[in-house]
């Protein structure tokens, strides 16, 4: 017997990817419904081979035994997802409106599956860039500890909306022609350049840090269930359309070799090791686009520290950052 | 009185950077020889209003007391700079070639000018990535002692030189149009992509760190004459044309606040505090490009260590992390 599933914000970069996550997948879906806002009620998505209409989300859209995936923008998210699961649906929210409430859990399915039985009604989607990262750390606190954490991130633009990606391809467009262009997206050019601000309005807290930083460092002690483990992070927007990549300097308990790390990610699930570099092989957000693992290579003993290492972790920041991890912690549900 | 200058790889992107600031910096010149491979032998390039054409560079191009700007590739700088000196010309290397050898010293004027002044016919110019470290670190050293170092780049395309220029903007145009290209300079492709890999070839040592990355662990210390500094870098090609960008994470021997940082790094020489980020004010490669300085924001106090700061320091990897610093360090003999 499958579910009746409802995609909330069905008509941007995640909504979609959800869509297209539930075919590959096979996902056992009875009835799938697609919600957006008023202005995208009537389009029409694919889905197995029919035409869904996409439909308008309110608060009264749900009904008891639903599953919505959810990722229509935060405001929204508090807008609706409360009365939703009062009604009776679980929502598994994409966007930060509940993620650090101590009555909603924030779910890894590699790390913390468990969490997800604890639900009343919302279950919060991490951040993109956190949950590559805790993916991948996971293993690595389990075996010798995570102490602290030094992540600088490589941010593509899809993680900002279709609008942004829009705003990449006609800026740098412009730039190699010579033409002019209109920047609405992002607070400065980002063919070409590096923005060490995310997200694009609003992002900077009284201690100057980002939300997506902040985000990093509060969501990783959550996951992890360790409130001890120490991260400091600085969050950069790229011009890449998508892939997130991560330089990432862990310090643990003890030593952990190179040898031993590698050991330690191949067998770690939803975790694919590429590391040869002498023959060019790492993770790259152009090979990781479009793939559900979440890779990690150029491990190194980090010679500044006795025990610490330094890796570089890509992954589909739409995928295994967004719209897969959702679909992965309804599948703990059907299970 | 001014000096007989020749710039050795005049030619390449460091090389016309080095005459164009030669210019601006109204440098007193005697006399400007330009050099280069025997294939560029015959160009013309302008000074200051007169054509100039390009000389075959060999080991014996040199007389006494020429002061040779040196740009033309590592192992060219082997092969003629020795004779260069010992015929009485003061080579100012911007090549890996003799960085790291005890008696060469390794100059950044504002950080150990007086190094300058031990040379034996050779000085050289650190690495662009290390340059505009250490000239922010510097006075936070003098300031707290520096004690560890956690970098990662986000280095632009024209430190690979000019074909490297040109791959980025036909891979771009290519990929936006749906077009082939070919790739010759990067392992990967650039456009829309981070490659952790500087540089292109051959770049892994036995500890799996990038020959760019060990530059910064080992450069850091011999300018900043302190071998206990401990660095860890992961060094990343970025799709910008000019301008590094740097996320540093710096662990200093007692605490040093935001503001008192702010207050050291506004008074250090060659610095530019651009920080005001709830108004978008923070270093851009893109702001970066053409400009002399280095400029460090998103000063942060590391919620992750008791006595770090995050910073985020971007420059002109052609200007002060090549051809400027160079020019500085000549100016230190006309003072």
């Amino acid at each position: 017997m499958g579910c009746n599933m409802c995609v909330a914000g069905a008509t941007g970069n995640v909504g979609r990817t959800m869509i297209r996550i539930l075919e590959e997948r096979n996902f056992p879906v009875d009835r799938l419904r697609l919600l957006a806002s008023s202005r995208s009620v009537g389009k029409k998505l694919a889905f197995r081979g029919a035409e869904i209409e996409v439909e308008e989300l309110t608060p009264d859209s749900f009904e008891k035994g639903e599953i919505v995936l959810s990722s229509p923008g935060g405001a929204v998210s508090k807008w609706y997802a409360p009365s939703a699961a009062r009604a009776g649906a679980l929502v598994i929210d994409n966007t930060s409106a509940f993620r650090m409430e101590d009555t909603v859990p924030l779910v890894v399915p590699e790390v913390n599956p468990e969490e997800a039985h604890t639900h009343m009604g919302i279950i919060a989607n991490p951040n993109c860039s956190t949950i590559q990262m805790v993916v991948v750390l996971k293993p690595l606190h389990d075996a010798a500890r995570v102490k602290r954490v030094v992540v600088s991130t490589y941010q593509a633009v899809s993680g900002a909306g279709m609008a942004a990606i829009a705003e990449l391809r006609e800026q740098t467009r412009a730039l190699l022609e010579g033409g002019s262009y209109e920047r609405t997206v992002f607070p400065h050019q980002i063919a070409f350049n590096c923005i060490p601000q995310i997200p694009q309005k609003n992002a900077f807290g009284s201690n100057f840090y980002s939300d997506e930083e902040m985000k990093m460092v509060n969501e990783t002690k959550k996951i992890m269930k360790d409130p001890t483990i120490r991260v400091t992070a600085t969050a950069v927007r790229v011009p890449v359309f998508t892939g997130h990549s991560e330089s990432v300097n862990v310090e643990t308990g003890r030593k952990i070799t190179r040898d031993e790390a590698i050991a330690i990610l191949r067998k770690a699930p939803g975790v694919e090791v590429l590391d040869d570099p002498s023959n060019q092989v790492y993770p790259l957000a152009a090979i990781a686009e479009g793939k559900d693992a979440t890779f990690v290579g150029r491990i190194r003993e980090d010679p500044s520290h006795e025990r610490a290492l330094d890796m570089w972790i890509v992954s589909d920041n739409l995928r295994k950052g967004a719209a897969l991890n959702a679909v992965q912690i309804a599948e703990l549900f059907i299970k």
